[in-house]
Order: C-alpha cells, then sequence, then structure tokens
C-alpha cells in the first residue's frame, strides 16, 4: 500500500498509508495550506485567516479591500496551485517567537488572532509552504507534488470563527484527492446534490425566496409554491379531520407567563423571540410551539373520560429564533407553520392511540412516496433515571406499551436508551435529505409533565379527578421543512396532485388554435385541474421546452388534427408524446393520476 | 304635549316637550343621579364615579371594597329608586365653594377628580338629589316622580375614563322611558340584539373564546367555529384562484424599516405593537397590513406591461394594537386574518379591473347571502387638495374611472367628498351589524402613493419604466370579523355548507339502530358532509331538543321503519320532521343544498 509523509501539528513526522481517512485528511490540509499561499501571492495585501481540512472539503478564510475574490478567479487560483505541485513545494516546520510571527502579519488580524490563540511559553508552532507561514493545527502531507486532483468549488460569505458579531469573510472551498477517478465521483455527487438543492430549485421554478433585508430566515412563499403548500395542507388536515381530529385556530401569541408554566422560557429561552411590552402589565410571546396553546383549549371545558383520547390538531404558526449563520432556504427558517397535534389520552389509551397514530404516518408516507426512513424508540436510560421526569411506573408502562405497537405493528425499528425526552419517551422518524443530512420528520412524543404543569384533569368513571397523558405528534412537519425535503427528493417534479400547473396548453398556431386550447382549459378548470394556455408569440419547440423545464406534468399540443377530432396530444414530463388522444382519455388518465397521489400506478 | 321641566348645568330651569329628544335626555340623566343616590344609601362607604346619561341609556360608576356590586342587587336598587320617585324627590341646583365639596366627599377618589376637573372660580355646580350631590354636568329633569318606567340593564367592569392605565370600576347600566310601551319595546330589541350577539351565540355553540389571562383580544377558534372558518377561507381561495389571483403566503414579520418607508411607522405607530430587536441590527415589526409584503412578491421579479394587471391575495395574518377596553369578542380583536389582496395597474386598466373587483364581491355577497349594505364613493375634498397625495391628472382620471365604473354597473351609491384616503379615491361597502353598528365590510382602495414610495415599476410596451397603480381591496375582511358579521346575521343557524356539524344522526334506540346510523354517517362522509351520530345513552327527546339547540341543519331519527326500508326521518332545523324519507332523496336534498351556499332554493 503506498504511504505518504505526514507532519504533525507538534512538527513530527511519520508514514501512514496513503488511502487511510488520515492520509485523506492531510491531503486536504496541505491543499488549504496551497490555496492560502496562491492567494497570498496573487492579490497584495489579502488578510488571511484559518486554512482548514474539514469533512469532505478544505476551505481558506480572506478578506480583501474593495473587491473580494470572485468565482471566476478561482480557475486561476488553481493554476497557482498546479504550478506549486510541479515546484515540488515542501512544508517546513518552525516554532517561532511570536513577537516575530506577529510582526510578518501585522496587517492581518485574523492571522494575528490565530496566533495569538495558539501561542504556548512564548512561542507558536507554524507550518511554511511556498514562502506563507501558517499556525500549525492540523496534521498536514508534507510534499507538494502529491496535489494534483482537486478543485476549488465556490466562494461564499461566512462569519469569521462562524460567529455573526463577527466580520463577514470570504471563504474558498475545494475538494481534493489522490486519485483522478475519486475526484470525478465526488464532483458528479456534488452536482446531483446542487441539483436536487431546493433552494436552487426554488429558485428555479418560482417557488419561494428569502431576503434577509426585509426579514432573514422569513420565507416568501411565491404564487407556485403557494400552491403546492395549500395543496398539501388541505390534504392533511382533511385526512386528519376524517382521523378524529379536531382543527383550531389559536394565536401565535400567548402571555409569557404561560412558557413560564411550560418551563420554555427558563430551558429554551435562547431559541424564543423576544418577548413585547404590551402595557397592562401583558408580556406576550411569540410561541415557539403550539402545546400550551392546545391545553388552553383542552382547559377552556371540564372533560370526561368519555371525552377521551380528545384530539386537537393545527396548522401552528411558531416562531424560533435561529442563528442567521444556520438559516437556510426553507430547511432552516425563524417563521414556521407545524402540521401539529396533541392527544389528550387516558394511561391505557396509549398504546392503541399511538398505533392510529402511526398509521395515519404511514398513510400520508405512501401518498408522497416517502420510502427511504427509519424508526428511533427513544427511552429514558435506565441508569440515570433522575435525569427524567420521575414516575417510573408510568415510564415503564408507556415504553412497554410503545414497543408493543411497534411490535404489534410488525415494523422494524432500533431502540436507543437514554434518547427520551425528559418528559417521556417517543418515536421518531427520521429521513435523509438530498444533501444527506438527517432530520426527524415525523414524531410521537409522550408527555407526562405538561399535564402537570399546566394541572390537567378529567373526571374519571370513578367520578374522580385524573391526570391525562398528553401525547406530541408531528405527521409531516413544518409547512417549510416539508416543502423543501419534497421539492429534493422530486427534484422539483411534483407529481400531478401537488404541482401549481398541471397542465400547459401549446397551440400550434395561436390564431387558428388558440380558442380551442382555451376551450380545454376551461373544461379542465371545471375539474379543479389547474391549466394553463401558453398564448406567447413564441416558437412552439422554445414552449414545449419551457414546460419541460418548468416540470409541468402534462404538456398538450393542439392543432389542426386535435381540433378535428376533439383530441389533444399529450406529453407527460419526462416521457414520449402521446398524438391524437381524445380530450375524454386524457381527462380519465389526469383524474386517475391525480387521484393516485404521488403513487406509482 | 306634555312638558317637563328640565334643569340645565348652569342652574336654570325651562320647561320642554316630553317626548323630544332632549327630554329623553334628561330623564336619563335624573335616573342615573337617582341611581346613584341608590347606591350611596344601600352600600357604606361606596366610591361614586360619574352618572351618566349617553347614547340610549344611562350608567354609574362606583367602587367599594371587597366585593362589588353584583346583578343580583340590582332589583333592591331599583326598588330604592322606585321609593325616591314615590317620596316626590326633586333635584336642587347649588353652587358649592371647590373646598366645602371636596370636604364632603374626602374618601371618594373619583368624585373628588370630578370636582376638581368642573371648578370655574373656586365654585363647582352641583346637583343635590335625595341627599347626594353630584357635578352638574348634563341637563336633567327635575321632578323625580316620572322615574317610573326603567330597568337597570347590567354590571360590567370599566376603567375610570375608560383608560386602561386608570383602576378598574363597577358600571351599572339602566334604560327609561316616560311611557311603559317604550320601556318594554326597548328591552324587546336589547334581547333581540343579544340574542344575536356573535359572543354570546359563540358562547352556547362553542365557536370560540377569547381569555385575557393568556392574550387580550386573541381569540381561540374552537373545532366548531375552525369549521366554519376553514370553509370560508377555502370558498374566499377557490373564489379568488378562479378569478386570476395568485395566492400567496409571506411572513407576519418584516423588518421595521419596510413600514418606515410606507410611512406606517409615522402615521400609525401606535396602532402598531412594540418592535422586536433580534440583533444584528434588525428591528422586526409585527405587521399591521400586508401591503409592504405584497409589494415585495411584486419587486422579487422585473414586471413587464404583459404581467399586469397582478393580482396578490393572501389570507394575510396581522397584529394591530387596540386599547384592551376597546377588544370585543370576534369584532375587535388584535391579531387577525384579512381576506387580502393586492391588485398592480396600470392606470388605464383601473376601470376594468374595478369592475371585475366589484363582481366578484357581489358573487360572494350573494352566496352569504348579504343583502344589507350601502356603496360609499370617496372623493378627496376638492377645496383642500394639498392634503392628498400630489397628482391632480390622476386624481381626475381615477375618480371618473370608479364612477363610470359604478354607474355601468347600475348601482346605486352616494358620493363622499373628503372621506377618501390621502392615497387614493375608493369605494367602501358598509352593511349593519346586529347591534346596529355600521362597518365596512368590502372595500376597494386606489393607491399611487406606495408604488412612489416603495419605486415600483414596469417594463411599458415602449421600453421604458412606469409606474403601476396599486389597488387594496378585501372582500370579506378579516376572519374574526367577519365570522362575527355572518353569526349574528344567522343567529347561529349557519346555513348548511357552513355549519360545523351538517348532519345529527339519532337512532330510536342505540342497541338495535346504531349500526344502521353508523352506516348512513359512513355514506355522508364519504360525500363530504359533516355527520355524526349521537350514541349517547339520552332520551330521544333530549337529543332531538340539543341538535335543535346546537342548530344543526339536519336531524336524522332512524328506527326500525327507517332501518327496514333504508330511509331516514329528516327534520330540517326550523321545520317539521318528514317520515321516511329515501337516504338517496335525502343525499340529493342535503347535497342541493350545499350547493346552493346560503341562498334560498
Amino acid at each position: 500500500m503506498p504511504q505518504v509523509a505526514v507532519m504533525s501539528p507538534n512538527g513530527e513526522v511519520e508514514k501512514i498509508d496513503r488511502d487511510s481517512q488520515a492520509g485523506l485528511e492531510a491531503l486536504r490540509a496541505l491543499s488549504a495550506l496551497l490555496l492560502k499561499a496562491a492567494l497570498h501571492q496573487q492579490f497584495d495585501g489579502i488578510r488571511l485567516g484559518a486554512a482548514v481540512a474539514e469533512d469532505d472539503q478544505f476551505y481558506v478564510d480572506s478578506d480583501k479591500d474593495e473587491q473580494q475574490v470572485s468565482a471566476d478567479e478561482l480557475a486561476s487560483l488553481e493554476a497557482t496551485i498546479k504550478q506549486f505541485a510541479k515546484d515540488d513545494v515542501k512544508v517546513e516546520f518552525a516554532q517561532v517567537k511570536v513577537e516575530d510571527a506577529l510582526a510578518e502579519v501585522k496587517d492581518d488580524p485574523f492571522s494575528t488572532e490565530l496566533i495569538n490563540e495558539h501561542a504556548q511559553d512564548g512561542l507558536v508552532a507554524m507550518y511554511e509552504v511556498a514562502g506563507v507561514k501558517s499556525v500549525a493545527t492540523q496534521p498536514v502531507l508534507v510534499y507538494g507534488n502529491v496535489v494534483k486532483n482537486y478543485q476549488l468549488l465556490s466562494v461564499a460569505g461566512a462569519y469569521w470563527k462562524g460567529m455573526s458579531s463577527n466580520p463577514m469573510l470570504q471563504r474558498i472551498y475545494g475538494t481534493v484527492f489522490f486519485k483522478k477517478d475519486n475526484l470525478e465521483a465526488d464532483l458528479k455527487a456534488r452536482q446531483e446534490a446542487r441539483e436536487r438543492d431546493h433552494r436552487v430549485i426554488g429558485n428555479q421554478l418560482d417557488l419561494f425566496f428569502v431576503d434577509p433585508k426585509v426579514g432573514a430566515g422569513l420565507p416568501y412563499w411565491m404564487p407556485k409554491g403557494a400552491t403546492i403548500r395549500r395543496v398539501i395542507e388541505r390534504y392533511i388536515i382533511d385526512k386528519e379531520v376524517a382521523d378524529d381530529y379536531e382543527h383550531v385556530y389559536t394565536p401565535v401569541l400567548m402571555n409569557l407567563d404561560a412558557y413560564k408554566t411550560s418551563g420554555h422560557w427558563d430551558h429554551y429561552r435562547e431559541d424564543m423571540f423576544p418577548p413585547m411590552d404590551m402595557g397592562d402589565g401583558e408580556l406576550l410571546e411569540l410561541r415557539p410551539m403550539n402545546c400550551p396553546s392546545h391545553i388552553q383549549v383542552y382547559k377552556h371545558h371540564i372533560r370526561s373520560y368519555r371525552d377521551l383520547p380528545l384530539r386537537i390538531a393545527e396548522l401552528g404558526m411558531m416562531h424560533r429564533y435561529e442563528k442567521s449563520g444556520a438559516l437556510s432556504g426553507l430547511q432552516r427558517v425563524r417563521e414556521m407553520t407545524l402540521n401539529d397535534g396533541h392527544t389528550f389520552v387516558t394511561l391505557d389509551q396509549i398504546q392503541d392511540e399511538f398505533a392510529k397514530i402511526l398509521k395515519l404516518i404511514m398513510d400520508v408516507y405512501k401518498d408522497f412516496d416517502i420510502t427511504d426512513y427509519t424508526f428511533r424508540l427513544s427511552y429514558r436510560d435506565p441508569k440515570n433515571t433522575e435525569k427524567y421526569f420521575a414516575n417510573d411506573e408510568m415510564w415503564e408502562q408507556a415504553q412497554n406499551m410503545l414497543k408493543g405497537a411497534m411490535d404489534d405493528l410488525g415494523l422494524d425499528y432500533y431502540e436507543a436508551e437514554g434518547e427520551a425526552a425528559f418528559y417521556g419517551p417517543k418515536l421518531d422518524i427520521q429521513t435523509k435529505t438530498a444533501l444527506g443530512n438527517e432530520e426527524t420528520m415525523s414524531t410521537i412524543q409522550l408527555d407526562f409533565m405538561l399535564p402537570e404543569k399546566f394541572d390537567l384533569h378529567y373526571v374519571g368513571e370513578d367520578g374522580q379527578q385524573h391526570r391525562p397523558v398528553m401525547i406530541h405528534r408531528g405527521v409531516v412537519g413544518t409547512m417549510e421543512r416539508f416543502m423543501a425535503y419534497l421539492t429534493e427528493i422530486y427534484k422539483g417534479a411534483f407529481p400531478t396532485w401537488l404541482a401549481p400547473q398541471q397542465v400547459n396548453i401549446i397551440p400550434v398556431s395561436d390564431d387558428r388554435h388558440g380558442e380551442y386550447a382555451d376551450q380545454v382549459a376551461k373544461e379542465l378548470k371545471h375539474l379543479n385541474i389547474r391549466a394553463k394556455v401558453d398564448h406567447r408569440n413564441e416558437k412552439m419547440g422554445y414552449k414545449i421546452r419551457e414546460s419541460q423545464t418548468q416540470k409541468v406534468p402534462y404538456t398538450l399540443v393542439v392543432g389542426d388534427d386535435e381540433m378535428a377530432n376533439g383530441a389533444v396530444s399529450v406529453r407527460k414530463y419526462g416521457e414520449q408524446e402521446q398524438n391524437g388522444m381524445s380530450k375524454d382519455d386524457f381527462l380519465k388518465l389526469i383524474q386517475a393520476d391525480i387521484a393516485s397521489y404521488s403513487r406509482e400506478n
């Protein structure tokens, strides 16, 4: 196995396997140093920050006066790195006196800070390559000639050390491998991820936008995105109402006292928006979750055992304070609408209710064609029971019920001790985003604590007051995150029932066939099918291509033949055109398609 | 015509017609003084505030230690007033030295304040009746024996002088007339208004509640109210989408800068919620209106004349700060969702667009059976044009277009010069609430100003940039106010298409007919009809009565005969029962009813 020389931040050099993870990381670290040297060489007076190997890439932070490095300049930086490699540059190590190191970078506040941070006993360990010194923080390859298969990927703004109170720097990302094959596979995977990225697709299809100038993390749903969201919202509400949920609307604001009672203000404050002083001694808070609101609905009447299970659901808007650096498209936002629900049950009803909720979730997944998920049952840590809400019997019974329900349903799951919320055990359903991040799509959480904190009761068959258990559940999560997820799994080609425009009708000649096209559109609209006619004065080929770019499920072309026969030529997205289908057949086809949701027929 | 003696606050007495408005007001003022004297006589140490004749009633403010006056005590206060009248009490007038007047009421901060407020040259004009002195503020009848036909109506909390920073007082209301007939008619009208009062019905039918402890003016829509709202929301969105609106979702929060640009922060600040400091220099504001949000949607793309009219609509949640004393049920709230829309047009398109919007509004009114409304066209004041946005030509043209459109449509309207908004002329459609208050249900407002302030453009046919005109329009107003209005006009008996529960099925014997009832319910639900079976162990008569109390449009009773014949016995709300209707006939009946909206078939 080929070996490579790797230098540690203490200056020691050893040989390791080239194809090990450590070997690849040292290659990335070296590439970062070469990129830094290239920046230093090409741009006079540029201030240079960290050069880092991270995850599956490397990056260098920098800051220039006037214009920052542009994406166009990446190629010439790559050329400079190539020249370094050709020149067989080599990493040298030195313990430098702090004052000497600082003197060398005196106009560069970032390097100054890094040196001060890593100084020990008046010395700082540094790597030098191609005439540029950097603080030694990671193991690095010694010989520059191996840096051959690399590509600089992008430039993006990033806060110095990731803190938004620091100045914004320019971060240049790159990827590198020992072998050309690996680089090519990596670039292909990155391209695919980019093509699925909901931010990219959202922009291409004009589904939504976020403008930090009018509000960071506050998305605007444009007409097409809003149409998809509306279809989803109606679908999920109808599904839940049919499943015995009572849908409500509750205010997005609540007296802060409720969040003090719930414990959110004590434990969750940094994720909450600042309270508003309304005068009259009232402090109002934008709610970070809907549970206290649904508890108000529960408490509005005296409840009897006959009322349980009581299922309160809402598309509940919430606000959570995320750091501006963490915000991303519809994935991470500050204002979100959760497909939320809370069921109030007796202890005996937990298992049946759990199974009922899970069945609902599975039904919904089927309709959206969500197939890639895993179940995680989260229990309390049996060795640290004091960390959890104190009621051993409840925990035992509840955990057994959840497990029993999963077994009864014959579902595969893994058990995670110590992963429960402190208020109760839960089931999380984990999915993966196109970019490879795992996220929780659905959740079913038992809660013994809030009923206690808000002093909830029901009158039992015995005429006595009892404490209900609360089940928090989300089926599709927030509208924002679900939309991001669907955009990525469908790559923007939304199934017909969700597509903002379901049918695009293109007259061969607008003069001769435009009226017939309008008539077809009218018939479709009458059946609640979202159809439009493209009357623009453009070439037919152009219109058909645009229809594909916009990923419209059905493109109909109508000309003389179609008009004469009451027919349409049908091109389904990504398929071949079918000529001369009768209008009725097409109506049957598309109605069956819509009724089948996302599933293959 | 009978005459009565009336004393003015300056002590002069004159005779006026008893049956004049002034006579009735003086009777109310006297009754207030007698009520005040009765309170003084019955409750030791009570502090007494203003005694006032107002609108169609009179009231006295008071404050007691420990328990306040209860509704049960009104009868004994009435008896005391009766005794005063029998005793022929009489109002005396005196100019009292301020120090003497103050000495007499020294433990009563309210009377003290009133005296200080009305003192002039060291003296204060006072009425004295039944041993109690009050500051003279209104004309009052002199002879107490005319106070015969009166009734105390209610006790309610009210802030001293209506300001929420003042202490809360007890306000006792009463009504009084010279003639018994008039009193009876008045009480009947009050009873009817109470029966229509959406707050009363909302409580009886469990439609919504507001709890100032968790948030003043922040309504919770309970499942039944939420169902009605959902039907309305879907109806109006579908109607608007079919009418070429693009529905969007935009954030309820926006950078405060946008409201500085729009002018809201300068002119409307006291109706806005306090801004939230998010760090990073961002001040976020809960939006008081949706216009700036829809402007963001407009600005997100370069717009061409081909895109206009561009119609952006949303069920947009907004927050407005109303004083807590002004809040009332769903009528006046702090969080509301407006059926909002903004059309961006060229100057030439105003008239057609106005007519299109008006047609939409009239269609919607028809479906909700709204018939009692008037049109008001509001122009700028021709004598004070400098008060308005400056563009004479635009005003002239726009006003003529509105008038032209109204005339073309053959609609009756009245013109109100000087009633325009300062940014453009408008049409308001005024309706009346059950309680007699006029309110604006729908509005169409031209706006020349915001396009200017936000620098909006479109590219004209000439390739040049032009300024669009913005039309603000609301069809059914806010969901909250519209729901209050509908509850009152329908007296809670919502037409079938809106009713939260459309069908109530009562098995004669749950054992024998319960299953058949479930089967009927299932068939109905399958057709998206909201049906429930009353399986409770209660008498049939009780169940039928409750079905009526809950104003369910259709009550079905099923027993042996119905089961044998696949039939149902149908009782439509407020009508007689029809026995043995076949299930199919009933399905046809109710489906036709739903499809007809609110209109009589």
